[in-house]
């Protein structure tokens, strides 16, 4: 068999009791959705669908913020974003605040497969994924217990302190956007990326994970990345491209491009940042500047490995 | 006086009768532009504020696809994308899909400077422009001559043709998008662009106008740049990013770095692709891949030059 690897995260930033408390289920969780993406790369499929189906059992899983069990918004309502790259063409989809699709990241793929564009944003979303007959479900379905207990929270403090919290104020308490990154027998990567966005946040607040360049990007050429973290500070550093670029330009490894990017560029930085990436030969890189970043991987025949905290 | 200068550009793509027809407009609009954004340069503005003032003269001026005069949609809607970036903070401010905002660019930067955003799309955009007070304008306003012909004749050629046509197809015959990049006194660069996306196209297509690093950047370190085209490649090279990354890591000026990523890295690219960039020595490059490109600038003390085709 040649070479096939995936990576999974399941969102990177500070550690928490909750966290603590369903190590078990996270560990899980992660370890479902490697196996997932394996059993379809040992099978010769394609690296862009380990990666989909990789994204799709984190998304059916509450415990990560995307799909269901994505962060509530200030509006008390759930939109999602997700966006997969193809490092063979190059070729993306995305969709952004997006509702009541069960898998944000099947929208996504169908986005770049099915359509001449590459990014669809909410109703105009939805209303694709209706056509073509993507999976519903209502909103209660995307609700997670402890996503409601969070909004109750943060909503009960904006109460007992100034009569409102300012909507501006991103709460990212608990990160936990998931994302994967593959290489297939063919020799080529892809990455994916979804997230139920920040807890608290404002009605229509687009995050990094659906944007090229920035959340995710795949090239065969160098690397496919999927990011996590403060979504606005990965913005800020075009992360995923950067780690393509620093490749490129300068000659790097995967793994010395993801370090320059996260611990040298971005020293500094006051937000969380988690990457996950892969070159077409087989080389993984795994780089976070915080306490913890779910993350999950098998590579060829070795067991599958899962961590949660700095090793 | 210190170094000052700005650079405009209308849209670049194919020739039309429309344009030869209506150049004299275009040239004017440009050089307004060009000089709405001096003016404010000239007495120690800042390069962002001169951004926005260049891209508001061009949003009011029906000629151009962004605010009025925007592209409509399949659906007979205008949709709007803008925004804006700080290349000394390398802070920036992005809205997608928006409606009925006079000028996108104005809460693009109003999302840069007043919340910890950076994205914001659709309902909750329009939400955020409305609570700040923006200037708001009925559907009809928004409406020119030129593009409800455009979207009758598309329409009926796909009434005449099978009943319907595909809705997934992109048409962008009237590429007009805009953008501008400045330096100001402190030596400090911004880059924006808005944009009313692509005739008829599917309602929620997001442009590359809005996406940081592809669209949009600025980086004191490298340089301003705001592109033009068909989006979707646009977002394939992630254009904006790849120029600032050839100057930090390979060393390139910005002239060469704008060669290298249009003629060289995407040569042969089917889709039609504009850049305008500067620096912050006052260098500036223009580079462009098809026919024509509405573009306009000044430096310093020189006299206005506005440019249609090429040289």
């Amino acid at each position: 068999m040649k070479k096939i690897a995936i990576i999974v995260h399941g969102g990177a930033g500070p550690d928490s009791p909750f966290i603590r408390t369903h190590i078990k289920g996270y560990r899980e969780g992660l370890k479902n959705s490697v196996e997932a993406a394996y059993l379809i790369l040992r099978e010769n499929g394609k690296a862009v669908d380990a990666v989909e189906a990789a994204i799709k059992v984190l998304e059916n899983n509450t415990l990560f913020n995307a799909g269901r069990g994505s962060a509530i918004n200030a509006k008390g309502e759930i939109e999602m974003d997700a966006c997969i790259m193809d490092g063979a063409s190059k070729k993306s989809g995305a969709v952004s605040i997006i509702k009541n699709v069960k898998n944000p990241i099947s929208v996504a793929k169908a986005v770049m497969l099915n359509t001449n564009y590459k990014y669809l944003g909410a109703h105009g979303a939805l209303d694709f994924a209706k056509k073509i007959n993507m999976e519903l479900e209502p909103d209660s379905y995307f609700i997670a217990e402890h996503q409601f207990d969070e909004y109750t929270k943060i909503k009960m403090e904006a109460f007992d302190s100034n009569g409102e919290l300012a909507e501006e104020e991103i709460n990212q308490r608990m990160h936990g956007t998931v994302g994967a990154v593959a290489l297939d027998q063919e020799g080529n990567i892809a990455a994916g990326t979804s997230t139920g966005g920040a807890p608290y946040c404002k009605e229509g607040r687009i995050s990094d994970s659906s944007m090229i360049g920035i959340g995710t990007y795949a090239n065969n050429q160098t690397c496919a990345v999927s990011c996590t973290g403060d979504g606005e500070y990965l913005m800020e550093g075009v992360i995923a491209h950067s780690i393509s670029s620093v490749m490129a330009y300068k000659n790097r490894g995967v793994a010395a491009a993801c370090k320059e990017v996260i611990k040298i560029e971005n020293k500094g930085v006051q937000g969380d940042m988690g990457v996950i990436a892969i070159d077409s030969k087989g080389n993984i890189a795994i780089e976070f500047n915080c306490d913890r970043m779910h993350r999950a991987w098998k590579k060829g025949n070795e067991k599958t490995v899962t961590k949660i905290y700095k090793d």
